[in-house]
């Protein structure tokens, strides 16, 4: 029993301290580790596993819409980083850089990768010539390297694992088109698969992508009420292909430069589901990304005929294609219970020889911590009833906190009171000036998260100054 | 006709120049790219298929065997390179070299990894407390760089895509089995999967791993006769373990130190492939491992109901699960012929107007064009099992290449002689002694492949020196 309370105790609840509760699941649910090198972590067993689903599920939905995957190097020579102006000043001061291969040192330095736009450029100048050879939809999954200063697992991290998305396209309206497409996808992605409810829209200037024309975005907001910018996808236009002299014949044999997007998704959206999903007991994952999905824990295990049953139900949940585990360890039942309920896994399965009498087991759903006894008979059936139903309600319990933690000014007073009393997003109109995005930053640690696509008038005039408003912006505090 | 011929005329003849023949390839199959970073390479559509492919098998194999999935950060402090004596020799001449981040200087050099023992031994220091904690069975897919002069694609570049397998085991047992275990699926999955026929065995001294206590290996013969290292697993026994104090404690409450194994395979089998089955028409691939397996060719597609005819015969076969593509390009069939043949993709299904007139199409086998007439009813079980076919017939062909190139030689003017005049693996006896494997060398550059596990006893005395032999070894150049 002592040692059951210290798992629990472990953890400090989110509401005295949201950073360290975040910290302390992230480590007691095993899916990082710290390192030898500032910034860089281990991603362990439990927090691959998710990254693993997250690749499989998106790769799928990508490979839909006709992307194929490629590889690019690692490192990017620093004159290649250099061509476009706006995107070596966002990326210069944040890059490691390779300055000796072996025992020599390099005629150029090379960067390692905060993002390939360069690579990519560099090889469709080459690889492109006719309309025929368009539209290039090419993606990778690799790491990159940006050299934060402050770092936290998964949200912000000296290297993290993504996918970037690098197309080419003949016509400004089909890079446009896809750019769109692909934010859509990650919306979507989102909340069909890990319950996880997005704002889509775009970023302002001040906030869109270094060397793009327009950057489209998709903004979650996490239990305590900050956003979490999820995924986002850019328009280039033809401003990297003019850096970069990448041209096509068109039909007219006149030579054309090509309109490029790219779009991206981290191990980022690991941290989104902690924070969307997680409580004072640990983690919670929506049953689709759940590397296991239900952990059969057997009561008195030692009593004749209990660890076999259990194993049973453990191969007849497997048999109806539940990801399904049977925890045979030696701790006591109340270990095993927290030690799933740290861990995130959706459902366990409790069997002792009580329940055996009765040929019946009892379900117990990890988010609301209903218990569902059913019989052996049903067992496999009312688990994957229960998984679906629990991610539908997972994806409704997550709007329903978006909609309460929404808000919406009229003016500069009600939007600094909103921001100092409660945390969430705040709908208000914005004159589209940078000035005052600036001064909302600097008098509320508030950004603008984006122009949703989906407009409403909250008022005439700009939160901010007053002048005419042009948009409706949500606003928040975001990680 | 002159296009058509072009693009088999872009490559060179393997009798010709199997270097030249090889890097054409490489090229035309549009399997890679060469980029501006040099010996890093651009790896495209058809090759990262390819990979993809080799993975999702690979991955599927390793974790039947209890096998998890992890993620290291990409860079190793100078200082925990150090740690370990010989590795340190054998990889610090040719890593690359981190010395800035952003702006600033680094405090200490970080050499982005050649490998990553000492990063894995680093975390299992901390991670590793209990017998209970044991064994640890760790995988993690990434890329690695290393600073190599001469770089060919796939077969030697500067950065490379692998896996790297991980483990830590409470006994010397535990660790030499899981060692020869992960050689066997590398050995099973050449075979069955790439239809690429190995040789088991041991490294001599000479020619183990930085650090290894053994390594063991599987080894190819290419087309030319030159011997490809495959796949390598390497048992550690407690060297790292000492090194970096990974110990546990054991059921009598007493410190043990682990032992440890690793083991890797490359995107180099990618240049396995070209070379074990290719010809001079370009690349042919197993069907296993074959991203398009099927390619549906139109004749005269302009006719009435050829397209569509072809089209609804892809739909067929993808219905059937075979990975079928239609080639409904404007290009003339004979160039669709040459394409699909360069790009090795297993049977292609040519069918128009007199065709349909009988119900029929054809399909030609890439490896052996046999051409088999088949009605449409027939036609996705007759490619099924013609693609079942050509996987077993590919590995039987390759199997019989390896044999007629293995030569014994009892004596070192013999084994100069085959040295000299043939190419391919020679068995011959061996003394046990680094000097006699330096003069082999010296005189033949070919080098001791492995000591294979199924011993023969070819001579009584050493090949070179003629003292007494302890070990049958497999000689042979390699890439």
């Amino acid at each position: 029993m002592a040692k059951e309370k210290k798992l629990v105790e472990a953890i400090t609840s989110m509401e005295e301290d949201f950073a360290q509760w975040y910290t302390d699941v992230v480590k007691k649910a095993e899916l990082v580790d710290y390192t030898s090198v500032k910034g860089c972590m281990v991603i362990k067993p439990a927090g691959y596993a998710i990254w693993e689903n997250i690749q499989r599920e998106l790769d799928r939905r990508f490979k839909e819409t006709g992307v194929e995957n490629v590889y690019m190097p690692l490192f990017i020579p620093e004159s290649l980083l250099q061509r476009e102006k706006d995107h070596v000043e966002g990326f210069a001061p944040e890059v490691a850089w390779v300055t000796h291969g072996g025992l020599e040192p390099l005629a150029e330095r090379l960067c390692v990768r905060p993002t390939s736009e360069t690579l990519f450029c560099d090889f469709y100048a080459k690889d492109i010539q006719s309309h025929r050879d368009l539209p290039k939809v090419y993606n990778q999954w690799c790491s990159v390297v940006r050299w934060e200063k402050t770092t936290r697992p998964f949200l912000r991290s000296r290297e993290f694992l993504w996918q970037e998305g690098h197309t080419a396209h003949a016509t400004a309206e089909e890079a446009e088109a896809r750019t769109i497409q692909m934010l859509n996808v990650y919306a979507d992605f989102c909340e069909e698969y890990l319950a996880i409810p997005v704002i889509r829209g775009q970023k302002t200037e001040k906030e869109k992508f270094a060397g793009a024309e327009s950057t489209y975005t998709i903004e979650a907001l996490m239990h305590d009420g900050q956003a979490l910018q999820s995924g986002t996808s850019h328009n280039f236009g033809d401003g990297f292909a003019k850096a970069f002299g990448i041209r096509y014949t068109d039909k007219d044999n006149q030579l054309q430069y090509v309109h490029q997007t790219s779009w991206g998704m981290t191990t980022r959206m690991i941290g989104a589901i902690i924070m969307v999903h997680g409580d004072n007991s640990g983690l919670v994952l929506p049953p689709k990304v759940a590397p296991v999905q239900a952990m059969v824990i057997p009561i008195q295990q030692k009593k004749e005929g209990v660890l076999e049953k259990a194993a049973e139900l453990k191969d007849v949940l497997a048999a109806a294609g539940i990801r399904a585990k049977l925890d045979d360890t030696d701790k006591s039942p109340g270990w095993k219970f927290s030690e799933q309920e740290m861990r995130g896994i959706p459902v366990r399965i409790e069997c002792g020889p009580k329940d055996i009498e009765k040929e019946q087991a009892v379900i117990v759903r990890r988010d609301t911590r209903e218990k569902i006894p059913v019989t052996f008979a049903e067992l496999a059936d009312q688990v994957a009833e229960t998984l679906e139903k629990m991610q539908k309600e997972m994806l409704d319990a997550a709007r329903a906190h978006v909609q309460a933690h929404t808000y919406q000014a009229e003016n500069y007073e009600e939007f600094q009171r909103i921001m100092e009393e409660k945390s969430g997003f705040v709908k208000a109109m914005w004159c589209g000036s940078r000035a005052c995005e600036d001064k909302i930053k600097e008098d509320t640690q508030a950004t603008s998260r984006c122009i949703p696509f989906t407009q409403e008038t909250v008022a005439d005039t700009c939160v901010c100054c007053g002048k005419p408003a042009k948009k409706m912006v949500y606003w928040g505090r975001a990680y």
